[in-house]
């Protein structure tokens, strides 16, 4: 048979894709060489989060003095942590392979191959077997960058260099543990072993950690992570590792920190090797796949969505993405805008931002005003966070009269900055957002009291 | 002097009000006879909530072991956390000051009576001093109802029967807590005592809990308590309280329940009394003041915001009413909705809504289709919640295929619930809906798979 579409790769992009165009009644087929759920549901954003919950409540229990609960001789197991991950794990992958099943798509284990364009359509190698398809829509995601560094390639082979992937499996903790990179991976997995008992030392190549976030909410975010005891080395240049220990360059010395374990999470590129998209002419930049604002590439019928397009790299985008290409495969003409996309850093304390920082407002010559205040103006915040504190900052543009960004550092950040995406996609004036009813006592409140402030 | 404007009354409405005129640069006197923060903030919303976090981090650390944290011996200390809140509380009323002094409002304690107007304007006693306003805006707030149920006087009295005052200032646990009136602020002191160590019993007049909540929802409500500990008596009438116990009726029969402490929180009334309203002939309704959309009463120059108009009694309604009179004061046009206010239960679990319930729309006879998932479907609810589980529903008038109703039961629904608002306000359809971007892992994504079931 000859599929409607076929779609490479069953992360968050390509199970997405596949759900949506079955349910559409095309007949899909999806391709896959590992598991369902891809790297974001199988060494990603959900094992970590199982992970970060656990280091939560380990906190939690410590801290919780200071609230009227007294707890003694709390314990974090971290191989038990591990193991209900992997159940937890386990569980949403059967959860994606149910909702492949209800939307009528064939799912194939192995890695597909591309070739050159038939009068039936595009053929799919699989192994031995060869499928064909009116359409494809590549979703193949992205690896880890592992770095030319002296040391790293023989490091990962005998197993005291990870990635990612190896990093949510292991089942003991390290005495040392040396984080090369220190985004939003780096830092998730920095926070869960520092509290499950790590002497964690971060090195990171910038003079700021948390990347693209807002300048000022890293900078507090830095601290709150000394204050926990992680180590970090800003401006530092890995320059080797070893068994034991990694070397980088700072301020011209070479200096070097002892390292049981090596996370390297510096980046993640997008993963086109073994493809054979040439054998299309797909038109690649650097390695990812170039797409329109449609999702589509060069080559008339051929799609691409998530983290292989190398655009955004979050499994969020790759939904959005997904969708916006099945939707123009069915017709319905559907743009793809990266202008409110939330970002979270899931460690304690909470960071979550969507839109133009002040850092991006003022790059891109945008007249903006940014407006700021602590959480200690929500009640709620007051009640559940003793002693602590956060930050919430509105920008506006100042002639559109908008919201354009919305960056806070606290708990519950992660749950709250969703209405932020509706706030900027709605382009509601600041008259409009202050008729909003904000529920009270909420940490949510933050954002109305800074509105306020305009 | 002659004040552009005195506010009667300190709580979430009046101390708005005062600070939103105070700032658009109006003369403002506030009365307050008790507190500034009114009951929301001294013994109501935030108080609650501080004993609720405790509450939660106790649960916690006592069911943490399935997520591999092990915890000997957790012990919630009852009078630190009622000395916990009064800090809390005392924080945030000095908070209220601050900002009333920031915005240039005279205070004055004591309260308020006011009189017939005069060649001057309305003049307001307080005490021996009589001050006088070209406007005003009440803003009393409401008192708890205390049926004529025969003991109640007396328990009062004697200190065996407790409003929400009473109970949140009790430092001791009482072994026998009876609650009558399964509302929201029922519910929330019956969950924190019955983790802090109490057998509660909550006796409710209706065949279910939660008042106006989603029906569907409410019983899954009262199934988590139950399974809890808290013990239910549905459908039952309060006809006497002693000292050491509660008789209702059900079905014809008289029981009784062992109760230590008796908290009636059947309901709450408008707080007028004393206040002299007759004076200047304010129209009132069952001893709450009448108010028109814009707040203001059928008196020229006298507006009310907050639980004195009867109509919503929610501290975030009371903000929202308290600007729109000012904004009207100020000459600004504004408008009170009632369609788009959040309400939440603070418990564990908790509850968010808004707008229309199933049982609400029927009654409006609106055309309506209700699409619902269990919170498994959002991967990070399932990495925080071994063996738990939610519901999300959402409410969509089906001519105008808009949002009319979004309600949710399980953590975080209260940090998420505001984006709605945002929703219906806004007046999205599904199609745009579809097209925001939610961030991932979140609880939050429920509301978005949901709304892919349309």
């Amino acid at each position: 048979m000859i599929y409607d579409l076929i779609v490479i790769g069953g992360g968050p992009a390509g199970y997405v894709a596949a759900g949506r165009a079955g349910r559409a009644g095309l007949s899909v087929l999806l391709v896959e060489k590992r598991s369902l759920g891809g790297v974001c549901l199988n060494e990603g954003c959900i094992p970590s989060k199982a992970l970060l919950n656990s280091a939560k409540l380990y906190e939690h229990a410590v801290h919780s003095e200071k609230y009227g609960v007294t707890v003694t001789g709390a314990v974090l197991d971290h191989a038990k942590v591990v193991a209900r991950k992997a159940k937890v794990v386990k569980q949403l992958v059967s959860g994606v392979g149910g909702q492949m099943k209800a939307n009528h798509v064939t799912v194939v284990n192995g890695e597909a191959v591309l070739d050159k364009k038939t009068a039936e359509g595009f053929p799919v190698k699989v192994g031995a077997d060869t499928y064909v398809a009116a359409r494809l829509l590549i979703a193949s995601g992205s690896v880890p960058v592992v770095p030319p560094i002296p040391g790293v390639k023989e490091g990962l082979e005998a197993g005291y260099v990870m990635t990612n992937r190896e990093i949510l499996d292991m089942t003991t903790v390290p005495a040392n543990l040396c984080i090369v990179g220190g985004g939003i991976i780096g830092l998730e997995m920095a926070s869960y072993f520092n509290v499950a008992g790590s002497r964690v030392t971060v090195v990171e190549m910038l003079d700021h950690i948390a990347g693209p976030t807002d300048a000022e909410i890293s900078a507090i975010l830095l601290k709150e992570y000394q204050k926990k005891g992680i180590d970090f080395r800003l401006g530092a240049k890995v320059v080797g590792v070893d068994k034991g220990s990694v070397s980088y360059e700072k301020d011209g010395k070479i200096e070097s920190v002892p390292a049981d374990v090596i996370l390297m999470s510096i980046g993640r590129r997008a993963n086109t090797k073994g493809l054979n998209a040439e054998a299309l002419g797909i038109e690649m930049d650097r390695g990812a796949i170039v797409t329109d604002r449609h999702g589509q590439t060069n080559v008339a019928g051929v799609w691409a969505a998530g983290d292989v397009n190398g655009k955004s790299m979050l499994a969020h985008t790759a939904y959005r993405e997904a969708e916006v290409c099945v939707n123009n495969i069915l017709g319905r003409r559907d743009v793809m805008r990266y202008n409110a996309i939330p970002s979270v850093i899931y460690t304690n304390p909470e960071v979550a931002g969507i839109g133009e920082t002040e850092e991006t407002a003022k790059q891109k010559g945008i007249d903006y005003v940014c407006k700021k205040l602590s959480m200690r103006y929500a009640g709620r915040f007051v009640a559940e966070n003793e002693g602590g504190d956060g930050l919430c900052k509105v920008l506006v543009d100042k002639k559109a009269n908008r919201v354009i960004g919305i960056h806070m550092i606290g708990n519950s950040s992660s749950e709250i900055i969703w209405g932020a995406s509706a706030l900027i996609e709605t382009e509601l004036r600041i008259e409009d957002i202050k008729e909003l009813v904000f529920p009270h006592p909420t940490v949510s409140e933050i954002i109305r009291e800074t509105i306020f402030e305009f």
